[in-house]
């Protein structure tokens, strides 16, 4: 390690207690520390931008999930991309570009015993840029990848449905099934989003869930129409007229239900989320339609990305090409400010203000 | 059409009206007509006994399921067991017994042309009872094969749960299961079905949904105690260590929810049924622990057994095999008086006071 690095100062950020709801300031804290030193066969990474993503919320949690709780003063947990500093060991070399779990902070230091659980990795910006890599290249592109293919697996020809359209997985999700060759119809918040994923990315239509009940027609504007106005009922029987093979969602909630009762016979339901849920106070709202697949003999499946931890290279592989020929657009919303902008940018997600991938920023 | 036929009265069961909650007298209406005339190529089949069934409910409502509502007037729909009288038709003898969809009456006459879709077929009472054609090899049996052989996909060693344990299809599923190598555990309501599914039926432990809060132990029996005992989770925590790999759910409700938050890795939630909500007047209860498929990767598929029609003589002989040979018994509660019977008789189904497969007898 150099005398330079031993200087370097390495702002943070943790949790600071379990939230109820929403995320607030109180959750988090700001913490400052010397960088610290990898030791033998350790690596220390300089953040260049995070991945803030809607599963943050459930790390926070105390409780059994698919991943340990963010513990109580612990850095808060963060894929991220950076570039290496100082190296003591053989794979990584100064100014390399990385891929990990960097956490909230602006230098992860790791020690060799430590690199394999943190899942550090190179990443090559000949395949895709750096916030690419967090966005397509990524956990959220592996997470659409495997969750369409494995478990939706979509046919020539069928309908699939994504909620979260113009999210990072949400992006991927339906471009790529439209690669596939099925008919795509994606639900998102608001007509600017649904117009990029029809006009930028292809979608053949996309659902506005806060769309307002349409103009004219007496019983629509009247009070009693507009209680009964559901734009995810209507933008479902007009889009999908023979019923939804594969849905993707990361949402739950009314929409989950809104679906369920479309479903084509046979389909496959892959769960990958529910935001609309993670900040509860009460129970979960479970899916009151979920009858609908005894009656279409359908099936509802969750999916955790790490368990294809194995066929990652192969899936980059498959969508840098889509990247490279401009079949496959990859949207990201970067927030600046660095860590210290860590707990607004996160609420974005819940409150549906970001557009696209959401990255933090941390240097240049 | 022999001068003595022509002469016999049919008493039936019509549908009067849609029920709202559990069926009431006034929804069905008693009618009495001579027997018909089957005509060309078709059977007169005398009813001897009905199969009673959670699904009937279903059949009572209106809207798109997987199969048309019955319509008002129309005779009750039921499966049954019956003899043939009457045959114009040489694939029918006299005097041979069948089964299929007799409907709720006395006399179930059909046309050479209604012959297929009536489903009648003849059956072999060297392979089992009357009864048993009802059960084990019936729809029961037939849904327990193939939603846990082919949608629960059952692993020597691994832990099966049914609910409805001493009902129609939950018997089947457990024995099966024990026969396939795995561990069974039952669901079932008072100590009596449960003694009865683990002594007579083998399986390794029931658990009474309606158990009082264990004596002794101060906190335990306090009120506040018992507001929180879940016979259930309790069950669940000691007979399943290791978390459930397949959960064959017949009642939906707080018991399905149960089961999801103890999901082992990879399980698999077949969906026959949900009899608990069945008579809801307001909404399904939606299971909120659904998003347990996702952390434990697990999927929820529904089942009809209709679909598998083409393979039911394989079942047939594999189940008939097993109750020749001793290792798959079946229990049949046989209610008397005929089809003026059936309102009453039905409804032992909702109050869980049926014991084994609920059978309607109609004639000796």
């Amino acid at each position: 390690m150099t005398a330079s690095l031993t200087s370097l100062v390495n702002h943070q950020v943790r949790l600071a207690s379990r939230p109820v709801g929403r995320p607030t300031a109180e959750n988090w804290q700001f913490t400052t520390e010397p960088v610290a030193e990898p030791g033998a066969g350790g690596v220390l990474v300089k953040t260049l931008a995070l991945s803030l993503d809607p599963a943050m919320r459930g790390w926070m949690n105390e409780g059994k999930s698919y991943i340990a709780p963010v513990g109580i003063g612990e850095v808060m947990r963060a894929g991220g991309v950076g570039v290496v500093v100082a190296s003591h060991n053989p794979a990584f070399a100064v100014a390399e570009h990385v891929t990990g779990g960097l956490g909230v902070q602006e230098y992860f230091s790791v020690a060799g015993d430590q690199l394999a659980r943190s899942g550090l990795a190179r990443i090559d910006l000949r395949l895709g840029t750096l916030t690419q890599w967090l966005n397509v290249l990524g956990m959220p592109g592996m997470t659409a990848y495997f969750g369409l293919m494995d478990v939706g697996q979509p046919q020539p020809g069928q309908t699939v449905v994504v909620s979260g359209a113009a999210g990072a997985v949400g992006q991927t999700v339906g471009q790529l099934a439209r690669i596939k060759g099925c008919r795509v119809v994606g639900i998102a918040g608001g007509p600017a989003k649904c117009d990029w994923v029809v006009r930028e990315l292809g979608f053949d239509a996309c659902i506005d869930y806060k769309a307002p009940p349409p103009q004219g027609g007496g019983s629509a504007a009247s009070p009693q129409g507009s209680a009964h106005w559901d734009p995810v009922k209507a933008g479902l029987r007009e889009h999908c007229p023979h019923g939804v093979d594969v849905y993707f969602d990361n949402v739950g909630g009314d929409i989950l239900d809104a679906v369920l009762a479309r479903l084509a016979r046979g389909a496959r339901v892959v769960i990958c989320g529910a935001i609309s849920q993670y900040n509860n106070t009460t129970a979960v709202q479970g899916p009151k339609n979920y009858l609908s697949l005894l009656v279409n003999r359908a099936r509802m499946q969750g999916i955790v990305v790490f368990d294809y931890a194995e066929r990652y290279p192969q899936a980059i592989a498959e969508l840098a090409g889509y990247v490279k020929d401009g079949r496959m657009k990859s949207r990201e919303d970067v927030v600046r400010g660095g860590v210290a902008a860590f707990p607004g940018a996160l609420n974005k997600l819940f409150s549906g203000e970001n557009f696209g991938k959401l990255v933090l920023q941390v240097a240049d």
